[in-house]
């Protein structure tokens, strides 16, 4: 069944028939197309464009279909075009020719528009409550390390000391910022493109407010031209979820080193972990490798979009079909890799010892040495000179901070005083971070706070 | 003059400082790291971390190499690694040592961190003008065109008759969509920074909500580790313009279309065109061409940037300074574009008859005689199908709709009546598409009333 | 099943197992797996690593698990972790314990590498074959046109004429290159890496060079841990795919430009087009539109996997396992798009006389009147100005070249003889264009003579 | 000064001035213009196109321009359009007139296509010599570490012991691929485009072969459409660029990783790091920091090219002009990031004995223990279990391997002996692994000697 052909003086060339059809993935979309069309048949009915009785066989026709296709009484014919003629061909099988009336005032350009925007508007929802989820984990987990210190790192080289807490409110603070993002570009898919027909709008009697109202939708598209050409809330939610999984890769590429040997910070249950087929020592983070690799293909789906896009002519173009498999791949990633990370961190053990170790070598808390001789009102300029040549010295002899005596601090500056070896202790440094935002036990507190009622809002 | 070297026994290599230096595009942010760093003294002086004779004479400093620099007495050394480097260089020329106590309480982290924001925060308030500017041209050229029919298209195909103004409302409501983006995108950078230090915060007691007043932010980062590392205001910033651009070369690549001799819809000013080494006839719509090319670098600054993220650890990583050419390079590309298509659009002259003689073939309104049978009450699909075969017929006789008299249509359905001759001429058939959102002119003239008032919001 | 697991207490998080399993997009290799198994396993007991009935065995329990699964009568369990485990998994039911010396020398790492490299070698070939089939149909093509002149355009503006076959064969030596690239790659590619096992090589007395010859590689890979973490034959196939699709879809691109209403230089066959199920009168060129577009995914797949190896350290990591599904989409879509473009251009019709036409307007041959003039002795930038003046002269009087008397030819200079008639004719600029590659009809005839060598070869 | 406008009424607007030269970015192209306009006029000469004063003049006149930019006694004027309507400019200045006449039979079309492809061939030596010099190192370097044993990694966890010296051969195979492509590539950037003119050829009497053989090409392109159009040859250089900056993003990668102090396996050069402003301590790889994150604009060059060639009908349109920053960019950054790499390889210490205890810890020989009782005769997946469960123990235990007694092994599995404790040392591991490509100290100084061999052909 097609539906169209009139003017046609012979079938489709296989080849083409099977380059052009797109029931292979849009099938994904029955359900939201079959909700359509029975908000527009209602609709139809509702002003009259069908008698009552037409609305209401259509409507419980597509019920049927509905509930046969998720009971598995009905199965769509793996030959058709698209979702759209397979839903039509079923609701035939149900009531006959009235099915036909079901195309009054509606083209296949406003209905795949209705279908996508549907779809992304559930999968908004979902992806919204999967980073909430990852975000709870994350809060539990800072909440039980509001006294482990670790080295924070800038270039991979330990910077200065940071509580993991701190560390990890980071990635919280990152997630919520995608939480948003996915709540804007709501707003911009929540309108329904349905009255615009093929481009130019229609000229039978319809209420396109109706369906809008039926479906839970915020308003109308402006303009029916751009309602039937526009992909911009997919492009958007495209971006929206590149940028968060590049916070997932982020996250999990972190997960990865700190489970090598050498870092050792974490350690993953063994339900989150792989082995190896033939190095029996292996436990492998496989579940973060990928999550860090599975950006890449969120990158990909960008890309293609925006390359589908670039330089397309107004109205519909087919071009535009390829914009499904892009947006069911990122949003199936995406949400697999949220709920991977949560159940990563929610599961993982942190080595509270081997991050207190990993405080002991590199001079994390250098620029506390630096800050005491700028209070004592050098220049800091000159207060890090001095720092970097004491620890040039250690380096030299091969000693910590720590090691260092009240006179040799002495050597390189009288200004060093007996609270010098408080200073430098990661716990000292780590508590003196004071400023909003700093790393200092009450800072973190105050961000967990603001978090928990960011988690409630 | 390097801000750091304290430990090193050696100076860099010639090439890994030429490869590593960032002053050649980093010299853009001077005004903002300028601006930054007075609005840091001042809080550094009001909070007593410096006395109020050395704040005043640094920001004093701070405004002499500002003039400086805008009047072209003072020169950047073009040796010199970054800006914020250089900056420093020139104020202690200025006030001698004591400025190196300017960065107190500040690392370059938070530093880079700030002039990017207000970058971007910059930007983006440029771009909505120019998306402003745009809309009100295609806006003002719509009302000259509420009268005007033409093809719409689908599938470069004649689909059905619209009006003009129509087709270039939806330009506008597409480039609103860029606009709004962006106001939402801005919400996200107007947060200061500053007291993030390196990573960790500062135990100096400074004020951040002091600097962030001053230089009008909405508010503070709400995490030191986060507040040095985060990009997303970039990559949202680059993905909002990579959609813009989208439309832009949509518009674009429209403009070349109809500035050809086969479509001729449109006439670009002698002043909007470029001609031909080789060939004296050509007049080439090189800007339109241009938009739609530089397209690409914008789609390419954002894969930049997604690649450059992905995967790295906390905190901040000398990737990051990566940010930058991607960043000034899609701010320009797209402030450009916006300007060149408003310059275009404005000055062009549309052909009308071209535009109406179009009309005449192709039959655009073939949906009006299959949406005439459904009125009479047939079901879609078996209209649809009686309309296609008329149209196969014409095409065999090589005449229009409009040279079939009535028994012919009746030799295809009995339903046709008289008035199918006035129902299927274009001007009939935008009338009759009243639905919201449509063609008609009511409905055209609504969304112009509705533009009209988002401009002045 | 699952190939590892002594060291694990616990069985993976399901949503972990569901995460990291392949077996969905990698059952595709399951030919080749079984294909590298045998070889391994002849090598196994050549090298007398196992007993000659060992390897015997286990070879013919691959060969009926090849025949079971291409015959149906087994079936590959939906919940394995992937292909390698699924095959061994069977196998053991074919021949008991002794399946699991299959393994000895090797690992999933190297195997995964020689399953992936049997793969692309095969899709190389396939697609030479394809770009070979477009080529010959664009030949055939171009020599049924060897007098059709058409207007040679730049920036979308008819500019001089040309030959129609002449254009053709402009798209035959651009698919030419994407051949020979593909050549390249191949050499590549066709390197053995198994004896590197997990990333080492391995301690049991193996002979990698048997296993290559059994498979028909040109050699071995040179180094194992390269052996193993090796995608460059994906990168370079996916780079070689993207230039082929941007061939493709430029192509495409014109036979949509050409379908429209406007240019109507071509008329796709029935069989390649497609209606609308609102518009009776379309003929949409469906599969144009859908090669055009599908660019964008195989620039997508290339951003993928590029973006999923950068900065990734040696030797395997589980992010490679990304490199498959956008291998295969690219294979597939690079083929189908080559074989509906080799159908569309094999079935259309060209309307020769709407491009003669076309030629009567825009002044194509404006050029051929600057070079009369610089014959005549004239610098070509003066002739140049002379030409573009009569255009405008031309323009305004709304007629043509040939309509000017020879009079006011000599009105704009004295050089002008009666001959100029003749030279601004589409036909005699054709003709001029002796230069080698040029669009006179005997220096094209050598393009098709090179082409049909170069098929030949 | 504009090399066209007879046809046009006014100038162009100031703004689509500005956005359409493209003088500030391919003045970078002027050595190669002049080259290409000396072959080009010796052409006509010799062809009796010009008279053989003209063309002398002409030439005397481009080898001032030459000399007078190259000197600094000649400067470009910053507000022309394009390099070549400059050097023309430049070139009437010195000769006059005559000048006019070097743009017979000649498009900036073609005169652009071969301008760039003068500059692709020069970019792909220069970079084959870098990646020569990198490979150079990296051979030396591995020499000198023949004997040193650390552990090799798979999913970054410790997997088996490998040689360093087999490690950084990986490196020099990867980087021998890229030389190797870029040779391919330049057989195809090797051809000579002049006589297309602006796209259908010439009319005048000219031998472009003359041309092709005066600049040392390989042939011609074979169709003057394709030639003008073409840019395949960018487009493959920027993607052999892509998979080359992978590369150096994986061994920058590994550098910043061995830098940590966790890891600490490389210690480099002062001369090749950087410090911090506010962190006295630190010591920042930042060289290899930026050569990962440049891989990013690299690919974003690529997909911008991609991006802008996509659809494009044929032949020139301007969109092209979008090739050459992305080109300059490219070619400049792999550059740089090669000889980057090179030197900080070159200056590095690595730190053997921090390599030896990294083998103590993490059970990278448990392969070894399988292997072991493979050859005693059990299947490989049970021998695996049985290493497994040691694994467990050990860890279970707090020891290594070394520190079991016979006792314990057997306790395991009664097959195993005493040499099992020789068999599971790094060195012994090591020593085993002698399949051709493995870690064995032969297998790699075979490797070795094959590097070198590919290092003088």
């Amino acid at each position: 069944m097609r539906l169209w052909g009139g003017r046609f003086s012979k079938d489709p060339d296989q080849l083409a028939h099977e380059f052009t059809r797109s029931l292979p993935f849009d099938q994904r979309l029955a359900e939201h197309d079959i909700a359509g069309s029975i908000a527009h048949v209602r609709m139809l009915g509702h002003c009259a464009v069908l008698t009552p009785g037409e609305a209401r066989k259509i409507e419980a026709g597509l019920e049927r279909v509905r509930a046969g296709l998720s009971s598995g009484e009905l199965t769509l014919d793996p030959e058709s075009e698209d979702i759209h003629t397979e839903i039509e061909r079923l609701l035939i099988e149900q009531v006959g020719a009235v099915a036909g009336k079901l195309h009054t005032a509606r083209s296949r350009n406003d209905q795949i528009a209705l279908d996508l925007r549907l779809f992304v508007r559930e999968e908004i929802d979902s992806l919204r409550d999967h980073t909430a989820a990852l975000q709870r984990a994350l809060v539990e987990v800072a909440e039980k390390h509001l006294d482990t210190v670790m080295p924070g790192y800038t270039h991979l080289q330990r910077a200065q000391p940071v509580l993991l807490a701190h560390h990890l409110m980071a990635y919280f603070f990152m997630v919520q910022r995608d939480r948003d993002r996915l709540a804007e570009c709501r707003k911009r898919v929540d309108l329904c493109p349905l009255g615009a027909a093929a481009l130019a709008g229609t000229s039978f009697p319809i209420d396109p407010s109706f369906v809008a109202k039926q479906l839970g939708f915020d308003g109308l598209c402006p303009n029916s031209i751009d309602a039937v050409s526009d992909r911009d809330f997919i492009l958007e939610f495209l971006a929206d979820a590149a940028i968060a999984a590049v916070h997932l890769s982020q996250l999990a590429a972190e997960i990865v080193l700190w489970s090598s040997t050498e870092f050792g910070f974490v350690r993953l249950d063994d339900a989150w972990c792989t082995g190896s087929s033939i190095m029996p020592q292996k436990r492998n983070p496989d579940g973060a490798e990928l999550t860090r690799g599975k950006a890449g293909r969120v990158f990909g789906n960008l890309m293609n979009l925006l390359s589908v896009l670039k330089g397309l002519p107004l109205a519909y173009n087919r071009d535009l079909q390829e914009d499904k498999e892009a947006l069911f791949d990122t949003a199936d990633t995406v949400s697999a890799s949220l709920r991977v990370m949560r159940g990563m961190v929610t599961t993982a053990s942190f080595d509270t010892q081997r991050m207190a170790d990993a405080l002991s070598a590199g001079f994390p808390t250098a620029t506390g040495v630096a800050d005491y001789l700028v209070r004592a009102g050098l220049p800091f300029r000159e207060a890090h000179g001095i720092a970097g040549q004491i620890v040039q010295y250690c380096e030299k002899e091969k000693i910590g901070f720590e090691q260092l005596s009240v006179e040799e601090w002495r050597s390189f500056s009288a200004e060093f005083g007996e609270d010098i070896v408080k200073r430098i202790s990661p716990g000292g440094a780590v508590a003196g971070k004071v400023s909003p935002g700093g790393t200092a036990p009450p800072q973190v507190k105050d961000q967990i706070a603001r978090a928990r009622k960011l988690l409630e809002s």
